[in-house]
């Protein structure tokens, strides 16, 4: 029974942190639309669109790496079957960067063509790839976090791709200085490279 | 052991995903309303409720559609029990266009009477009822992902469902130039219409 | 194994329903504070907090009724099993209501000594009840829905309760003519009311 | 059944609570960043962004305390395995102080140099503090609400920690008056001290 019970909660205690982690994705990947809006000095609403347009580019461009992060957590979290103050802790700083997305986008949407704008988002990518990978490497260190004993290698092979898109956010740092366009096609680049190298991985151990 | 950990670990994916559709649709339901503000420029309090009244029609026109949306989801995940990688992608570019149901019925909300507005709002349901038809027609090509395999006929269904919306939501494009009127006419007989057709073709398969 | 599916699904279909509907709560709780923010052109720190406090003491009576709303909802539903598509569309005309929560606030928190801004809040709440009556009267009526056969009696006492409610909120809308501190009055007081009466129908039905 | 029948539903009101404490915890975490803002008038961006530090900073610390006060709720949630109606109507209580973070972090942020400003942050988690103060020692008196008889020392040992938490709270705000780097001081250290104290008690209770 007290083996049961504590069974039980550590199945809950997991339950509740994903819960938490995919709530804050919910949110922000709809609060990232939040600076979508009309400018109201346009002259008629095509113009009014047309201004529009490069802040809904980087919409894009925004939610589709928040949701490739998502992506990976989603496919890293199934070879993790309890949590502990580690993990919790990390994750929630971990949570702390997915709510700063929708900042970072409000201020490279209004200023595109700044290298220091775009220095926000990498910044922040980097944090939450830096964070998302001490999570991965604690667990693959700790194998009765894990669902088997054997998922550790998938682990650190998750955790490797979080360096990997880590590193394309760290180099987009100093391209953008070079040339802003440089920067956006890092970050666009990063997401069908991590799909790449995680499908490869994957691919390698099954 | 290998196999049980396999399916649990499947089941979770699955809710994962649906918990965060269900939480992006939440958010951006609850968002949708974020336009309905009182004019400060309005002379009274009768008055600016007066200046409030499109909106709210419009608001109710776009809960209305997003609502309808979210039940057909709601019916067809029923038949769907694994998720795979494509699966994951689709609904993830399916939950981009939730997201910017807010921001087009803003557009449509201040400018009201312009068929660009409607425009709008148009082509990002036709892009949901696209990408969600994009979802069901490869889950039912897949029966390994469903509940029972003989569930990819529904499903192929609930697919023509998002087609014959998706159609509407078209039509409503050329429409808005004809007449705004005809726009939302389209866009409010599309949800009665998509549900006699679903209701329709479950009772067919039952 | 067919009646398996059909169980697992239906249960999956309630969960997920419960889940919108309490996302949608959290969201819109958390965002009826949206209009607590500092005046701008307030002279110093202690002016501005003071000139919010009516606006404070509006979201504390508007959290307290939908807090109270959703303790009411999470009674009932106990009762409720299953789910089809008249209580999906009933809970979702009800959905709408929460989210026009904030939008209500908004305006009776700008324009508190204004008869008219207390209608509008009067008239969601009404709607709310009103939609809230249907589920459970609808529910009441469909024992194949219900936990078990017998609970029927609970759900028609708990439908009677939103009728109460519903009754207070629509004396609210002339009292606030005669003077709006008796809408606040009656908002204040059926809180207290409805939880009495659920209180004595529970015991009563035990 | 009937028994069962109750079980089931006991568990299913837990779980409805806990998701709607976690569905407010993550729109509310979201929401904090709602002010982080460039401000309008800056000349540059690069002095735009300096400007913002006072708020980012504010941001990270009530964020942490936030995060740390939903560590709390998740290490002592476990051992509450039913709720009825007074944790349902404390933990409502509880959830208005979470909305409420996105608020008073926003006045802060703007005036991070005020007294009165801090007062606002510290009297909202004192609130906090004792409204999970209350939760946990009501449950802790009701052995009945707990996964096992024995948990009832764990549980006043985490109301205690609440204590502990809401006291630096209520001396964050005389201190505030001494010099506001103090309040900011003692927000900053009662995380690692409530987390001292949490794991100490919970070692003592193993």
């Amino acid at each position: 029974m007290a083996t049961h019970g504590h069974l039980d909660r550590q199945l809950r205690d997991l339950d509740r942190l994903v819960a938490l982690i995919d709530g804050v994705f919910a949110v922000a990947m709809t609060l990232l639309v939040l600076d979508l809006r009309l400018p109201p000095q346009a002259a008629d609403l095509p113009s009014a669109l047309r201004q529009m347009l490069p802040g809904f580019l980087i919409y894009l461009i925004v939610f589709a790496s928040v949701a490739g992060y998502w992506i990976i957590h989603h496919r890293t979290f199934r070879y993790v079957a309890h949590t502990d103050a580690a993990v919790t802790m990390l994750s929630l700083i971990n949570l702390m960067s997915i709510t700063l997305f929708p900042v970072v986008a409000s201020i490279v949407g209004s200023h595109p063509a700044e290298p220091i704008a775009t220095v926000c988002v990498s910044a922040n990518s980097l944090f939450y790839c830096l964070s998302a990978w001490a999570i991965w490497a604690y667990a693959a260190a700790h194998p009765r976090l894990l669902t088997a004993e054997a998922e550790h290698v998938r682990l650190r092979h998750e955790a490797n791709v979080m360096l990997v898109v880590g590193a394309c956010m760290a180099l987009a740092i100093p391209l953008a200085f070079v040339g802003v366009g440089l920067a956006y096609a890092d970050w666009i680049l990063s997401t069908p490279l991590a799909a790449a190298v995680g499908r490869r991985l994957e691919a390698a151990a099954d």
